[in-house]
């Protein structure tokens, strides 16, 4: 297995940018001290940052090294989705140790710049760092809507709906049934569960369908756990909003891994979950119109409650019709 | 002293905030899933990524943290100078440990964000994770150009002269100081040496004024070491560069770090530095203008040498006429 410290910083920058295969809108791509891109015409920008460190954000043992690259850019493409922007260009900064893989660091960059690819994106450049500790990579990905247009958090009213794509708490039931049954967990019944941590789908086009509407009021991307990210869209509104138990999504692998976990279904749903799943408000009138697009481009979207008059707090109707207090309780990473 | 872990993500990200100060172009700053800004109309962007890992990029016990932070603000500074552009947003991503100092933390960005003000800057977003080995910091740096007029690395031609800015080798010099003489290295008669390596100054203003004129034909920022970086200009041009000994600027700290070290000043000049000075291949009935124009604006610019046809390499014209091979050794982070 040839390391990095075999082959050295700059072929293993050469092999990266092979990986990379730089698209026709870059003036002048990796290898320079920076990249050149045509500013897009009469768009706004949209930039987005995030990082995964190996051991936190992705286990090797589950993720090979192109999966944890796919999801790098699934964890992007979300938070771009959430302000209804397309993405153009990206730029991965990586830390790994002298002593790791370089076929394994290719492999994370070809997940990482075909998931862009199939969305209209490219790895633009990058920078290559030797660490000590566990690897870590950060991509920053540059976006582009129509001006004035991006959805923000803060843009919904009292009585918008609140929709949301699949089915937020997969991602956290499959990273728990990995931690707590082990390899059992690589059986197929908790396949679903264990695919939306693993490898989880972008809802991009499903986010670009809509930004041509008038329909969103606001949006957020559920990287934290439903609860704690809906709280923060009431926040920035300064909304209070009511959950229907009765009309939220079916999901059997969820409430199978409720059982094996000994989790309460309510734990699994609205707790600590990277779904990277889109939490919509839309507006009251527009409901038939986002449903009917949904369906056109085949994203599961469900509306699973409304906004209130504030202020923010979150609250759950039962299918017994009481209501009760939700607790917000989104993934805190220094705690 | 509060920890990371004593006060949360949210309010670490919080008192990140403050320290960014948004500038009035940023329609949409940190808080929301992505920053919105307003596209710089008939300009091309300019993107460029740096990272620093403690202990590898800056040393704690030399480099403070507001320090670090004005230093990679410089590194990323450095980057879009070599291209010519302008600098307008930066997003900074963040690796720390939950037993590390806030006020640390916060002290960083303040460094960061004032040094990327005084030159039209700002932190339009970033991102926050725990980590469990040294702390790293990742920067991407948005700037813009006029179309098609960022420098690159390629389009010099023989006979343009060479020119770099400050004294390339202090910086490798006052590191090589640190790691020798230990607390010695404190002493006055170091200072310039330590300065270069620890508060770097930005070569930006220089590359601004020089953008508008015709006179420069390809720029790259000495960051790993003079001799590895021309090379790597030579290389994207396909030419060899011949190196004056007798016009190389004088310098009494370097010469002095030299017989202190026991390494000759060749090695400290031509080798591994990241002094972020400037190297500029400027065309020939150009130099007076560019002569001129570092003067006004307070740049300290030498004329080295010239480029000639190639293959790719260097030559170092000595003192006494003689003409010696120089080989290029620039830093590698694997080896």
């Amino acid at each position: 297995v040839p390391t990095l410290a075999d082959i050295g910083e700059f072929e293993a920058i050469r092999r990266l940018d092979d990986a990379r295969r730089s698209a026709a809108d870059v003036r002048v791509g990796p290898g320079d001290d920076a990249a050149v891109l045509a500013a897009p015409e009469g768009r706004d920008l949209v930039i987005t940052t995030d990082a995964f460190v190996e051991g936190r954000h992705y286990l090797p043992a589950w993720c090979g090294a192109e999966e944890a690259g796919r999801r790098l850019a699934v964890a992007n493409l979300s938070d771009l989705a959430a302000m209804g922007a397309r993405p153009r260009w990206a730029f991965h900064a990586v830390g790994v140790s002298p002593r790791a893989d370089v076929d394994d660091l290719v492999a994370f960059e070809r997940g990482l710049a075909e998931t862009l690819a199939a969305h209209g994106g490219s790895v633009a450049g990058g920078n290559l760092s030797a660490v000590g500790g566990p690897a870590w990579h950060v991509v920053t990905l540059v976006g582009d809507v129509r001006p004035g247009r991006a959805w923000t958090r803060s843009g919904a009213s009292a009585a918008d709906w609140i929709a949301v794509t699949g089915s937020p708490g997969r991602a956290g039931a499959g990273f728990l049934l990995a931690q707590t049954l082990g390899d059992a967990a690589r059986e197929p019944r908790w396949k679903p569960l264990l695919d939306a941590w693993i490898r989880p789908e972008t809802r991009l086009p499903l986010a670009l369908a809509l930004a041509d509407t008038e329909g969103v009021s606001a949006a957020i991307d559920v990287s934290d756990g439903f609860a704690g990210d809906l709280m923060h869209l009431c926040a920035a509104c300064a909304l209070s909003a009511v959950l229907d138990e009765a009309a939220w999504p079916k999901d059997e692998s969820l409430a199978d891994a409720s059982r094996a976990l000994g989790r309460s279904l309510d734990a699994l749903r609205f707790g600590p979950s990277d779904d990277y799943e889109l939490l919509l408000a839309v507006r009251p009138d527009a409901r038939e119109r986002v449903e009917a697009l949904a369906k056109r481009v085949g994203s599961p979207l469900t509306f699973v409650g409304r906004l209130a008059s504030g202020p923010a707090a979150l609250r759950l109707r039962r299918c017994d019709g009481s209501l009760e207090p939700l607790h917000a309780s989104g993934f805190d990473h220094f705690r």
